[in-house]
Formats: structure tokens, sequence, C-alpha cells
């Protein structure tokens, strides 16, 4: 027997088993699995009241919420597709996802309806404007959400055709080279990616996830989708904040959390630990840059909580590697633990050289992380050739570099747009930022590939100096040259105020880059 | 992206992630996951050589072995069917399977050549006999398995194009009421029952999985599958017997083993469990009929160990329910903990009644469990007419009757063949069978329907006495009235010699019943 894989079912079956149980808990509101499941039926009759039909997009623009987790399944069960929001945009980046979406219905949290009314006469395709909050009256020009579910009866919707090979989710990604892409996830992809999360995450029936993690970013990494399969209890976090971090941990005995990096050092930071009095022992999952190998060591040692470190793309569903204490990285292994880690389940991790063959597996060989597996997006919304261009040879290519080891752990170097080949040999810019980030002057850094007579290019440091603290360039240059290969250090230096970032944090080198390019050469 | 879901892609990425560790204890032999590897290569290369082609059913008869694990990637990744044998099964049984199935090849575990030496005559359809044995020469008319592999390579054999609905497993059901019938199992089934086996019965890396279930029962659980895809390590037990166990579990630290309800007795019987320093707490998974409520407090209590219940058939790859501790059967509730449990991930578990409607989840309203899942079979094979009778309506209709309460937590009171309706009431066998094994003179006891003018059937039951005891039919009748409700009541008892069971050791009631009932009704 044949049944579609849909991510639907993993809050059916936890309703059906656990409907008494907490599922979500949102500030003072706590709401059961039967509350859950009844309020997501809700928004999907008012959806389909609405005229929302199979393969629309519905947008929402929110901080973590019950609204927001409701929102994954409310709208994927009328066989409509979500479009989770960054809500760190702006208002014009926002509007630029809107329209390329074409969305129809707009769910958005309290605090974004301002900004969203600046750009509301830009977008005549959105029909319905929602607006999540538990109280109070909507603004002018807003339904409620609260009063347009109200209306609608809690029972299942009616059945629609959706394929486990049909749209989930489109999931903008965050543009650090260029206009953000439509990331369309399938109720396939995201379904093995919850399969995954439960496997290598270890999720039970027993978790009580934190939400340290935005939920829109790749789609809270699958946790609506795992945790929910689970039976397990969410703990919602509108915004990171130590103290209230430690409170959840300790009041609703949070065993769980998916976080960035600096959360992580967030919580490490904290002055007021001993107040608090902790009987869970978190796992804490951190992907993006792997924090380094003393956070990990002090997690475990100091807080005796555990870390596991995994990585993925928007494209990947998100979870591709996973590194934890196992076999061949012992638990005191920090090093080896604060890598990407090995592939999941069904998930073939290569990494490849120019010609498409594997690098050798010496820790030093550096290639591009490819990854063959039901998790990868099913393409780029109306973006055939960004499709084209990312999956080719039965696999989807990252623009991650790296290095692996002979039990194939990976060590993501740098992004493939960023590396520097200087004489023919590749730099990996952030290990020459590194080295930089040890000089007590250096509060920010960026190494860049520079057009060079001799050598094609060489790095270029961008250096953002602490206050009152003062460098040269020369000085700057001998200092690297006692930390790295001389082929890797800075030939020139340039102190800087500021560096580009994206609206998520990352240094957008393109922006660098594009002072010292000509047209059409190494601009991201 | 789209892949196919298959089997093979566990023992790949177990190889490539966790080459040099141990992968199968076997006797004196360890075997790394490289090795594993290797060999399930040299066996797909050397069944390519004897001809065998994608779809083609080969056949395994063996006790747990490392060769019956190869045979598991083996066969499937060439395209050919795995077809297992139930080694408890006469030479007669063996003949009609073979020659049911269209078998082309035979491998077969050195105690069992003799036997299917008696039987090769009549199976023209099988060309190629081969021995498993890991030393000595092959008997007459066998090809030694190490000498055949030793002549291919150990690399990977050539891409054959096999997609997730095809065939990776025949199993055959053990026949409680008639021929055996050939569960196709596809590649799909199988995975998605391997993902709900690590969710479910949380598998990890870190486990090493005694193997007190014979591999050929409903294809070890999945346990073949899951363990490899985790890459844990399978401690291999050629024959359940006490002291091995406890020798294996402490030697080996084993963490998880799965088993017939009779190996659990094995396990709490066994009288010497303090000469054993056990440093882990392993997790023990029963299938079948759940053993008393008792047997659960004990391992829990006394050993420290952890249960599981789980449920599924042959059909259903098997896994679809499961019972273990959690917010609806706390960790002491023993009797909800040895019911058969709740749905597993991705699957729509309903207890209907005769018109396909939910019974009441009230405990007491008996209907038939039904199943709708990616892990239902594709079909009985070359059994259109059985595969329609057995899925109908968007379910798998399993045969079992059984009760839920309001959490949908399932338990099994009998067959559906095997259930007595009289007087309009239904009484289920097994439990009238339970009251009267309470009576200190029956060693065994079967309860089954015979005609009635009055109540159209009614209860009979056929007992054995233990050596040296009496009992009257006026005795039984009268004690079985001190423990039921009476419409449950015997109205007739018959001392036998014997109960006919099958060769898994399941009563045959169809074979009593027929005693009693003409041609065409209620006749198995």
């Amino acid at each position: 027997m044949r049944v579609p894989l849909l991510v639907n079912d993993f809050l059916r079956r936890a309703a059906k088993l656990y409907a008494t149980k907490t599922a979500i808990v949102d500030g003072d509101r706590r709401f059961t699995y039967a509350d859950f499941e009844r309020r997501t039926n809700q928004l999907g009759h008012a959806l389909l009241a609405l005229g929302v039909q199979k393969g629309d997009r519905v947008c929402i623009l929110s901080p973590n919420s019950h609204f927001f987790l409701e929102s994954y399944f409310g709208v994927t069960q009328v066989g409509a597709a979500l479009v989770p929001l960054n809500y760190r945009l702006t208002a014009a980046d926002h509007q630029y996802i809107i329209d390329h979406a074409g969305v129809s219905v707009m769910l958005v949290d309290y605090e974004y309806t301002a900004m969203i009314d600046q750009i509301r006469s830009k977008l005549p395709a959105v029909r319905h404007w929602i607006v999540a909050q538990d109280e109070g009256a909507a603004p002018d020009g807003w339904t409620a959400w609260e009063e347009l579910i109200a209306q609608h009866p809690g029972t299942a919707t009616p059945a629609v055709d959706v394929d486990e090979d049909d749209i989930a989710t489109i999931n903008y990604t965050s543009g650090t080279t260029a206009r953000p892409k439509g990331v369309m996830m399938t109720h396939r992809n995201c379904y093995i990616n919850a399969y995954n999360f439960i496997a290598h995450l270890r999720v039970t029936h027993d978790d009580v996830e934190l939400w340290t993690l935005p939920m829109f970013h790749a789609n809270g990494w699958g946790g609506p989708f795992a945790i929910t399969a689970m039976g397990a209890t969410h703990v919602v976090l509108r915004a990171v904040q130590d103290a209230a971090i430690y409170r959840l941990i300790e009041q609703e005995r949070v065993t769980f959390a998916c976080m960035a990096p600096a959360v992580l050092s967030t919580i490490l930071n904290y002055p007021d630990r001993a107040g608090h009095a902790i009987t869970t022992r978190p796992r804490f999952c951190v992907a993006g840059a792997p924090p380094p190998a003393a956070f990990v060591e002090r997690l475990e040692r100091e807080l005796g909580w555990e870390f596991i470190q995994i990585y993925g793309l928007t494209e990947t569903a998100p979870l591709i590697t996973v590194s934890h204490a196992d076999h061949n990285c012992p638990g005191d292994d920090w090093q080896a633990r604060s890598r990407a880690g090995v592939e999941v389940i069904g998930t073939d991790i290569q990494v490849f050289d120019e010609a498409g063959h594997p690098v050798p597996k010496d820790g030093v060989s550096i290639g591009e992380v490819c990854a063959r597996s039901n998790v990868v997006l099913k393409g780029y919304w109306r973006q055939p050739d960004e499709t084209a261009a990312a999956i080719h040879d039965g696999y989807f290519h990252t623009g991650d570099l790296a290095v692996w080891d002979e039990h194939a752990n990976i060590h993501i170097v740098d992004r493939k747009k960023d590396v520097i080949i200087s004489g023919g040999e590749n730099i990996s810019s952030p290990e020459v930022e590194g080295a930089l980030y040890t000089h007590p002057a250096v509060l920010e850094c960026a190494v860049i590939g520079v057009p060079s007579e001799r050598w094609g290019e060489t790095p270029k440091a961008l250096i953002v100096l602490r206050a009152g603290m003062t460098a040269t360039e020369a000085e700057i240059i001998e200092f690297s040259r006692g930390q790295l290969a001389h082929f890797k250090c800075p030939t020139s230096v340039e102190f800087v105020e500021a560096l580009p970032r994206t609206a998520t944090g990352k240094l957008q080198k393109f922006v660098l880059r594009n002072q010292y390019w000509g047209e059409g050469r190494r601009v991201g």
C-alpha cells in the first residue's frame, strides 16, 4: 500500500494519541494536542472560506508563536504552500518575496502589521490580511485571527488531493549574493527530514523543545513536524533572552533546543546560572558555523548538557549532516564534535572537486559539499535556470567548501564564492579571519580575494577596530604571519567603520568584492 | 529531488561512516561494517554471475547468522527479492513455498542442506544450491558460500534500476488457516518500517542488538535494516538459550533485543542471573501476545531493564503499534504497557465494526484492527483475490479483533476467525483460555465456538491436563463460572492429548473447529 507522505499526518496522530497532553506552551497560554488540532482545522476551514485553493501561497510573518505552529499544519492541510518570512528583513525585502511568490493571504503577527501596511498598496495580489494576536482589536484593514477562526468548525477539513511531491512550503533564502530565491519544499522533503530529525536528534514523546530557533528559519529545521510527530511539547520563546531561556528550561523541564551559535554563546555567558534549579539534561543542537571546541567542552563539562552540531541549508530541508559523540567522535573529542559531521540516513554526501570526483578524505583537500537525498529541494520557485545550476549530475551543489576525514566527517571551510585562489592554492577566508580575530584590536573582520597580477588573486583584510584601539596595516600582516602559512596572509589591510551583512547577520562579501573586481568575474 | 527509498542505502551509509566499527558478532567471528559491505557486494556479484536478474527470487533458509544479514542486502541490491524461510517448517512446507515463489537460487545453512536434499528433485526451477558455512567442505551438490564469493570483488555491484515500489522481500505467513501466503514487501515498505523502528524503539549508533528474534520472522521485524541504518551492532544468537543470552548481554554490552514472549519468560526464569555482571540497561521489545503485566513489572523492577511491547503482522512490515511508558501509559501502569499500544508514525490504525465504522473507544467494544500505512504489503504474491480480500476500502484488514481506549491504545482480544459469537455476544477465546489456565490441572487449552441451536454457537474447551492430574467437565465449567461472566463460560469440555499448532507454535483452531462444523461456515 502506498500512502502519500504528508506532514499533516503528524498532527493527526498526535491529536489522536495525545489529546490531553500539552502540545504548546506560549507565554501564559497552553494548548493541548486536541486544542492544536482544533485550531488548525479552524484555520484550514477559514482559508477555504476565503477561497484558498490547492497550490495557493499563504505567507506568515511572525516571531515564534502558537499561531506560527498552527499555520504549518493549517495551510498545508488544504493543499496550499506556506511561505514563512524572515522577520529581520526590511519592508522592501518582504515586498519582493510576497510579490515573487504570488501570495494571496497574509498572516502577520501584531508587531509587524505597521511594517506591512507600508507596502500593502504595492501588493495587489494579496486578498486577505489577517493579524495574529491573542487579544485586543485588530488594526484597521486587518482581520483578527481569533475572530476569523471562531466562525469555523474544529473538525477536519475536507480531503484535498495532495501528493507527497506537492509543495508544502516555499522558504526564501537570505540572499548573501543576490535576490532571495524561493526554495520549494515538498511534503516528502519535509517528511523525510522529520524522520531524520527524530532519528539523529533522538526525539521522543517525552521531549520538551524550547524554541530558541526562529520558526521561519528552514521551517524551524523541521521541528514543527518532528516534535509534533512524536507528541512531544513545544515551548515557544518569542525573543531570545538569557533569563527567559533559563526560566523556561527550569519551569517547563526543557529537554531539547535548536539554535544558532550566538544563542549558545548567550547561554554559556549567562551570569545567573546558579539561580536556576534545572533537573533535565537538555540536548542543544547548533546549526550554522560550528562553535569553537571550547564551547562544546564548556556546555558538556560545566553545564552537563549535551551538544549536537548539525549542518544543512534551506535547500536541504535542512538536515544533511549531524555530529555528536559516537564511535568516530568520542565524547571528549570536542574538535571533531564541532564539525558539520556525517551524513544523515538516506543522504549521500560527497565532497567533490571541480571535475566532480570526491576529494581525498585527508582533512586537507578542499571540495564542494554535494548532496543526493530526498531532503533536497524540488527546485527554486519560478527560477528553472537557478534550479538547473544547483541540481545537476545527480547532486545538489551546496556552494559550501569543505574538507572531510576518513570517517566522512565534514568540516566546512568556506562558501565557494568566498574562497580565495592565490597562485593555485585555495585559501579559506574563515581560517584567515579566525587568525585575525585573535588580535586584540580586531572587533570584526572580513577577508576577500582581490586581483593580483602575480597570483591571480590575493587575500585582503577589511577590519573594524575595537573602540579606542589602533593598529597599522604592517602590524596586522606581521601578526598574521605569526599564525598562518605565508601564502594565506593578507597582502593588504583596510580599516573600515562597518561590514555589510544580511538581515540574518551573514557577511555579504560580494558587496566588498564588487569594489575591487570589474564586471563578470567573481561577483557573487 | 526524489531518490528511491531503497534498503541498500542503509548499509552504504554505515560502511561509509563506520567502516572500522563492529557490525556483526557471530560466535567467534567479528565483522566490521567494511567487512559487511565487502561480503555483501561479493554476494551481489556472485548472484549476477549466476544469472540472477531484477525481480528474481532468492531463498534463504538459516538460523540467525552473519550470512542471513548479508543476504538481506546482497540479494536486494541486485534487484532480486529475498524469500526468508521459517526453519521450523517441514520439508514439504518448504517445497510448497519454494515452488510457489518460483525461486531460482537457494541459500541454505549447513544444518538444513540434508532436509532440502529430500525435496531437491521436486524443485526443477532452482538452478543454484549454495551452502552457508564458515568452514569445511560443502556437501555433495552444494556450492560453498565462502568459495563462491571469494571469486568476486568486494566493490559495489553495477547499479540496477530498482524503484522503491519494487519488491525487496517475500515473506510467507505461517498459515494458521490455510496454505502460507507470500507477503510482498517493497523497498518502501521496509524503509518506512525501519524509520519507525528507529523512532519508536529509539535506536542509536551506540546500540548493540542481541538477535533473540529469528531473522526470518517478518524480516527480523526490520532490525537488519534499522540497526544497520544507524551503524549499531548486531550480535547474532543462533539458538535461544538462557545462559548464552546472559553471557552475550554481559560480554558484548547488549542494549537492545527483540523477542517472542516465550523468550522473555526464559530470561525472567534464568536461575543464574546473579552470576553475570551486566552494565547496560537493555530495552527488551516483545511482539506477539503481550506478556502478563506481572512479567513487565518483573523485568523493569527486578532486572531494571526496559520493556516495550509492539504489535504488527508480517503483512505490515511489521510494526504498526507500540506500547511503552509515556503520557498515557505511566511507567508503573504495567497493564496498559502490556497492550499492543498506539499507532506508529504515518500509520492510521482503526478498530472497525462490521459496517466499517470505528467502535467506541471504551475498552469494551470489539472491532477489527485495520491499518492504512506505507508499511502495509503491496499484495500477496500471485494471489490477487487474497490481496483484494485483505486490502479494501483504503485499509488493510488484519483479521485481529481488539478493543481500544480513549488514547487509541489497542488491546488485541482474538483472531477474527477465532472469536465466538454466542447469543449475539462476542466472546474472546483468549480471555476464556486465560481463565482456564489458572486451574492447576490445565497444562494447555483452546476454546472454540461450536454449533448451538439456542445460541448460534457456544464456547467449548479442549484441554490437555498436566501429567498425573485429573479434572472433570463439570469441575472445569464450575471453575470458569467463578471467574467469568456466565455467557463466556464453556458449555462443554473435552480432554485431549495435544493441540494442533503451526510450525511457529500458533494454535490452529480451525483444525479443531472443522470437527464440529460442516462445510462452508467458520471453517478457517
